[in-house]
């Protein structure tokens, strides 16, 4: 109800603010008996963290989970697992002169707007460290996941006006993890870290867009008519901080294509049904068809500049927001395992519900 | 759980089959003492219909809604809403070559996937005549927004490649309605119809885009972190039938500028504060700010070709699908009103869940 | 979150006011594939209708359900189940005087203070036809619930100050359908019938007990913390019309007892784990054990008596409510399958919830 | 859908099981702006906690409560409360004996055969300690109820056979904290605290009932048809560990009255409308009218005694389960602010389900 919970079965509701004590989360209806791989779920918010490489802030932040409950023995029990990553490196008074001043498209003056009153500090709740949590969630769903093979792999597929013409296919995803722009094609990859210094330099920022690729899905997943799994997938999706689109398949560029052309053929091969082309990307009527599940999202350039930007305080009146701090340049490169946290969640609990029905 | 219900308060459950007895839905959580002006309701019934123009099906249906519950003396009383529209002009027997056959692109093959058995007639209830529901619902919800003045207004912005070139400031959307592909630009939707008449003599058919505007939306709408507003309006896009994308403020092409130009600048203009550009579509933080929404939805080509197919029956044995049958060119046109729809129940349920914190 | 559903994942909702078009709902999750015996459903509803014996009121209404949605071939399809029972033999004008006028231990008054509104026809929505849909809801159940050989009896089991000693361990519950006062015990239930027609001669009215017994339940079933077993069917009963407690296993009595004598202990019996006693009532720690569930629920004497009452009307003057119209004495014997079918809609969501686990 | 969250609007998940990390919960959907008495949260929890008089286990746990979240300058925001009382005092060992031995009436094998895997420790999950995130939840219920006035207040009415025979009305309750029963008249709470001390010489335990009454409830609380105030209320209380039963208003006794006495007659005192009697509990058809709400619990006897008690193991085998540890005799001094926390829980979320409609 109050937006703080994702997904019916496998359901993570996420706490915390960034100068507050800590992120946090609660991940309720995970079966019982998975093992916990405590080194994978710090790997992936290792992923995520600031100050990994020379594209991202240098801000230094641990980022250790701490495991409160529904674990034992290495394995979890089926209750809820609670977790939180304490906060630290915060320096409130970095924000103190933010406490009525509105950062240009950032949330400060519409949480005021929602909730009367809020906390300045770092955006408070609507930083992007609440994704943490998020992280540590869907790296729970990847435990199940891999008991079914099912596999979730995210890539920079454009940074600014630079792309990467490649399709998936064409594309060696075990690569991603080679740079740090987490960019599958080295020669792309040279010219977007190129790009970002330059912007660097000029104290701007970029946006981009994540491309992700889901294999071994079972058939059946998907629940219409309202939680279609594509549509399951955008609201995760949109809900990252700094997105404003998400299509699949064919997507937007489907849209010019004629119904026989963009048709995807069945044919049987090795007693399986399968389609020779996957402009659904996978889906069908809201449902997994067995194909990949392909999406694009897109990512805006980061509001906070290093440019003085004026702007106006809570009483109305003028106001310069310098150009301060320790921040990216792009959200793009560090965004990649949340966008796979947050389809892990959304494929577990649309596997968990289908279980009902067998 | 499974599917067929929309929003958290405002709350929208559709039930039927294209060829059951009836389609309807019912709607809970309406506040009481709402005038119900049914024609209204039938209206933007009719706007969805099949054989509204010489650009869509030919079928008959007329698509009448019977109230059956949470109506007294013309006012919601405040209890569910049922409502229906019984399925007329179905002929099953059109159907029963499709049985075993699974159609390109169609949910034939997933329903099947899912739940084992599936009602083949005419695409049982992955059919499009459940969005009947929901222009019902959505007009409840109408009800509602009008008294705080919000409006809500969409239009055909692309068909195949014919884009519309003005954005939703230049053009005079009380137009829309103007002609049969609710096009607001008379020139661009002649060029549109011509494309279909030539596309519907080769038997083949067109996708395309729809954009929406929302006008006086209170500040505070959305709930972060999970149910941000353009997620819970992306999701309701992603939910109708066809659609493969869904794009808000600068969208895609967004990406594409700097962190300092992409960013809004907040004024104060009599006595509200206002931003200069609108990239962030209304909303920052996923929460609104005041300014208009405005998305865009992108539509696959319909997979209904008048052409004959090669496809597989569940046996895996090769069938061909025959162009038959009276069906659309696009579902854009008859789409509209169904975004329209959409939109009004994610703001009717936003603005009573912002109601709890008053 | 308005109140119209019951379940997690086996949902229902249900619409409709005594005198409006018509009584029904939609059972959303039911497993597809489960073969619909139309019969058994009307039957459930027969035994629920006004006018089967001399006990209950000669209102007649036949309460014939039709199908809108979710049933194929006999079977159902995983989709939404809609259907509705059309409201007869409505003379809304018996209850023009009561427009205004607040009945005693109605739910007149409650209704206005809450929506502001309401339909004073009989109730509206207050009225017990509302549990036609839950009877219909309740029946799909049973489907799902035969295949796991889960049985679910309920009896009357005190009438006023008449109670029926046994436990149920000693009754014959095959007999419940015997006699319309639906007790088992046959000098029992003839004492109850001659007390109604005495109450029926004063113009008052009855309450009493209802005791149910569920056999063969899985072990594992209930959801700690807060959807254990015992609370969901607590709940279920409560929203019951009438119904003023609740107590399962031991109940009130055995808060008398001491810890050593209400222990069940545990003991093996082929191959089973059983307890010898079953204070328990077949649930420990909100979970069954596979012991029998037994429980208690608490109906108040009907408000609607057939003397004249003092009361007061919406401008607060004085008026009287003439005590006429057809009605029950007690409700009781037709309370007995709704208290089934309330039970079957618990069991069946909990089963299909444990199925996740699995 | 797991259960571990209560509420609609204001929602409590609980986490922790009783030898873990901690105990704690996270509430959403508290409204932004509410003052936090943090020694009101500490004085709450410590009329639950053992070790508070010769009563009570002399287990000493300092249960000091952490807030991780949504807190800030003394306030609310908002956003999520997160909050953990960490686990002191426990020594695992003294469970190991019982890592595969079912203790009598406890949730050992329940849990086992629901999950498949038990954290064995001192009851896991299903331990009374986690009421501690309900009594910390319940307590910013308190807060909000507070600026209505509303009052919600619990005492021991029976443990064992002795009995409070005082109504509600003839009792001071202002003195239940006057004694460590918690039994507001001095006479009945000295013979039950002897009734305890003979009882515990036996090793054996104690059940009891508590009486809850709520004042100044607004009118219109509560929602039709199956979220019902009472049938909340009874679902609250009967999630707490060691309840049987539930009643309200005039309750099982009730059932054997006749209509015309049981009805309450309405009238108007200083412009409001009120009722001569209440039998109804303060609620009628589901819904408040503004007379006391009071309703009773059972509990059972505490499940272990202080005497040598057989058993078997999870391979069947005989084996006795000790008399060993520090436990209560009986739970119901300790239960009473735990039956007013969950009853804070339900008061203030059906408070803010009906500010929706006004």
């Amino acid at each position: 109800m109050a937006g703080n919970t994702f997904g019916e079965i496998f359901r993570l509701t996420t706490f915390g603010e960034s100068h507050g004590t800590a992120i946090g989360g609660v991940l309720d209806g995970c079966p019982p008996g998975v093992d916990v791989d405590r080194d994978r779920i710090q790997g992936e918010l290792n992923r995520r963290k600031p100050g990994q490489s020379d594209l991202t802030t240098p801000r230094k932040e641990s980022d250790e989970v701490q495991f409160l409950s529904g674990i034992f023995d290495g394995k979890t029990t089926g209750t809820p697992i609670a977790f939180m990553v304490p906060n630290q490196n915060q320096d409130s008074s970095d924000y103190s002169h933010l406490q009525n001043a509105y950062r240009p498209s950032h949330a400060d003056y519409t949480y005021e707007q929602k909730y009367g009153y809020r906390d300045y500090r770092g955006g408070g709740r609507s930083s992007a460290r609440e994704t943490i949590a998020r992280v540590v969630g869907g790296t729970f769903g990847r435990f199940v996941l891999d008991t079914y093979n099912i596999d979730i792999k995210a890539y920079v597929s454009s940074l600014g006006d630079i792309e990467l013409n490649q399709s998936y296919k064409e594309l060696d995803l075990s690569a991603v993890e080679d740079n740090a722009l987490r960019c599958p094609d080295p020669d792309t990859a040279k010219k977007m870290t190129d790009h970002i210094l330059e912007v660097k330099s000029e104290g701007d920022t970029l946006g981009g867009t994540i491309t992700c690729v889901i294999n071994n899905v079972p058939r059946g997943l998907g629940e219409p008519v309202f939680d279609k799994m594509h549509a399951d997938l955008g609201k995760a999706m949109l809900n990252i901080n700094a997105v404003k689109g998400f299509e699949y398949g064919s997507g937007f560029e489907g849209t010019r294509m004629k119904g026989s052309a963009h048709n995807d053929r069945f044919y049987k091969e090795q007693g399986k049904i399968r389609t020779l082309t996957n402009h659904s990307g996978g889906i069908q009527g809201g449902i997994t068809n067995g194909e990949d599940i392909y999406f694009r999202v897109a990512f805006k350039p980061i509001a906070t500049v290093m440019k003085n930007q004026e702007s106006i305080t809570s009483d109305g009146s003028g106001t310069i927001i310098e150009g301060k701090g320790r921040h990216d340049v792009t959200v793009i490169p560090r965004a990649v395992p949340i966008v796979e946290a947050m389809a892990s969640l959304v494929l577990t609990d649309q596997l968990l519900r289908q279980k009902i029905r067998r």
